[in-house]
């Protein structure tokens, strides 16, 4: 960090919640919240309006198979690794303003800074929006992140289905014929780090009463699609005893599945998707579907109840079938310890009070770590809610967020 | 019955049948099914169907405000109060090919028998196909001959919508727009009597191994809604502790009264349609809705467990505000004891064995009661099976009932 080169200085923070507020325009709903999922027209029109705000500042777009948005400064060294900083900017059915909006905007804020302030970095800084974060129109998510660090993954990512049957293949076709301005880039590039602002999505750093914290690693998450296969029967005439009924079955397994999980500490366990078949009040159910949401920052914890998970399975069960499939699994991780070290000295140097804190939320910064140094910083929303419509983060804290990306991008870019 | 007029003699199995067939080609499942809804373009084209076969006959065709289609045959005195008989067209969405079917179809058949015998009845007879028995697009059902027997039903009726906020209202108008050639009819007349022929969907008289059954009376229900209101949280974040979870909610509840119910020999209890919001696999649920159905022979037992239901509804839960709201109530009945001696005998008259039945399922028989002498014949379903696609009826019974239908129904009109 040069003491005469402080981006930090240009960044606005009227500029930056500005954006934020523009940026949640895009799937606006009437209660605050936002609804602009995974390769949406919501999403279509929002990256317009990035791209946008990056050409005003001389940033150029690009984007790859996987419908990732790049936008680059450039560095008076062009040929060397770029710097990537960003997050996504799809959210979830019923989320809020800042969940991966917030990294986006203030990477471009930071980068805006940067260009306010006459300097030119050695190496490129490339701002990202990854596609598919949040998994919740295409499960799982964080598709664009898992494409770019693993291109072979792409064809099976590209036949992931939404509930209308449409591919991630056709989304990301429509997405180009709204972006042909923008220029298609291979895969298979790797960046010289990667650095992802986000709100905290936790209660910590608000109780803490700090504005920034460095993040240390990220929570391991097993997810599974359960379906139990039961038979349709008349609500008034089959009696108990000889019914298959699929509902009561996956209620009796979750119960289970629920008192396994809540006998270990600080667990996370969520059945968030449910859905059953033919779901006719005067029909008994014949089939169920849900989805299985297992964390903890101890992986054993997770092996544990996974093993319980299959075990409860494979019990007899109400005369009905269960298949039970994983469908992510994503170990506990802990982030390069030299951006540790640099996000801290930089919060030093611009006086910003920090701490370290664990993820217990996944990031696309997940995928980033297997491939190059990679780094968070967390900002705090207020009562740690987040994946809600009340989700909030204040502008001074996302401002402080930003002046710490700008002087922490500017070092890295110098390195 | 005159021993010299007997229409029975005059029906026609394999005509019964193949009509069975064609009218299940309407929403033809591929498992061998029928998804034949409410007012769906599959029940318009059904309808034109049995409108065609019905004019063949000589049969007038009219409706009424909610859609119920009758087909008319004329007796020697117009101006006497017909005779009704049939049940309804619309099926569950993955029903069968009786349910529903084999009442109308066994009335179309009885009056072409006693077209054939070349009788005319004193009174006018009427083939009713009954406006969305069975309640699986627009909850409740029944709403053809709710409206049917109580004509200030139709506002709130018609306000009814579907999943895709189609109202009754305007799926009634499309099926007028397709029958534009049927003549409306007002509501507020009243029929001599009403006869509904229909499977048991239930295993006793396949058991008993008879081919009739004189229905007695029909089961009672009690039917809710329930509303779950819990906080969206991020599944990777949010202690389990202060999370607001309603699927879990609805599931400890559905527990609680699943165990209540049960200690009742013989009651049936199911929730049929469950969903939650917003059924993202990384969000805790924030709403669930399902619906909760009653049923038992004796209506002290649901009176009973309609009692322990708002105890258990009153309780805390979770941290979630659980809202209950009763849909339907309609409690056991008896049927006209003339009417089930009339089919006794005229069975008896036939040399067909036959048994009283009480029915479990709730019928369109059910709101007739209400207003004019009603009875019902069932045929064996095989299995018990019923709201399946495995739903089955052998020809030679469905050509029994359709035998004593015949001659029940040439009694009646001559009455």
């Amino acid at each position: 960090m040069m003491a005469e080169a402080r981006p930090s200085a240009k960044v606005s923070q009227a500029r930056l919640w500005s954006r934020l507020e523009a940026l949640a325009g895009f799937g606006a709903l009437p209660d605050g919240g936002v609804n602009r999922q995974a390769l949406s027209q919501e999403e279509i029109a929002a990256r317009r309006a990035l791209i946008g705000w990056g050409r005003e500042l001389g940033l150029s777009a690009a984007t790859d198979m996987i419908a990732n948005l790049f936008l680059r400064f450039e560095g008076s060294e062009p040929d060397l690794a770029p710097v990537l900083v960003g997050s996504h900017i799809d959210s979830q059915p019923t989320g809020g303003k800042f969940d991966g909006a917030f990294g986006v905007l203030a990477a471009l804020e930071a980068l805006e800074a940067l260009i306010e302030s006459g300097l030119r970095p050695r190496r490129p800084i490339e701002l990202v929006a990854w596609t598919n974060e949040e998994g919740s129109r295409f499960a799982p998510g964080m598709n664009g992140s898992t494409v770019f660090c693993a291109p072979d993954a792409l064809p099976n990512v590209l036949d992931i289905k939404d509930a209308q049957g449409v591919s991630v293949g056709e989304a990301v076709a429509r997405m180009r014929d709204a972006e042909a301005d923008v220029p298609l880039r291979p895969l298979g590039w790797r960046p010289f780090c990667f650095i992802e602002p986000h709100i905290e999505q936790g209660p910590v750093l608000e109780r803490a009463g700090l504005p920034v914290g460095v993040v240390t690693g990220i929570q391991g998450t097993r997810r599974y699609r359960v379906e139990i296969l039961g038979e349709a029967a008349h609500a008034g005439t089959a009696a108990m005893a000889e019914r298959r009924d699929a509902l009561l079955a996956a209620l009796h397994l979750i119960a289970e599945v629920e008192q396994a999980a809540l006998a270990h500490a600080d667990i996370k366990f969520t059945v968030g998707r449910f859905e059953i078949e033919p779901n006719a009040p005067s029909v008994v159910p014949a089939r169920a579907y849900f989805s299985i949401d297992l964390r903890h920052p101890d992986n054993a914890v997770v092996d544990c109840l996974d093993r319980r998970l299959h075990q409860i399975v494979a019990a007899p069960r109400s005369r009905c079938a269960v298949r039970l499939q994983q469908i992510a699994h994503a170990p506990s991780l802990s982030f390069s310890p030299e951006i540790q070290k640099l996000l801290g000295a930089t919060a030093d140097a611009l006086g910003i009070a920090h701490m370290p804190i664990y993820s217990a939320a996944g990031h696309d910064a997940r995928q980033l770590h297997q491939v190059c140094p990679t780094g968070m910083i967390f900002i705090p929303c207020r009562g740690g809610i987040s994946h809600n419509p009340a989700e909030w983060a204040s502008p001074e804290h996302a401002a402080t967020g930003a002046r710490l990306l700008a002087d922490a991008l500017w070092s890295l870019a110098s390195a």
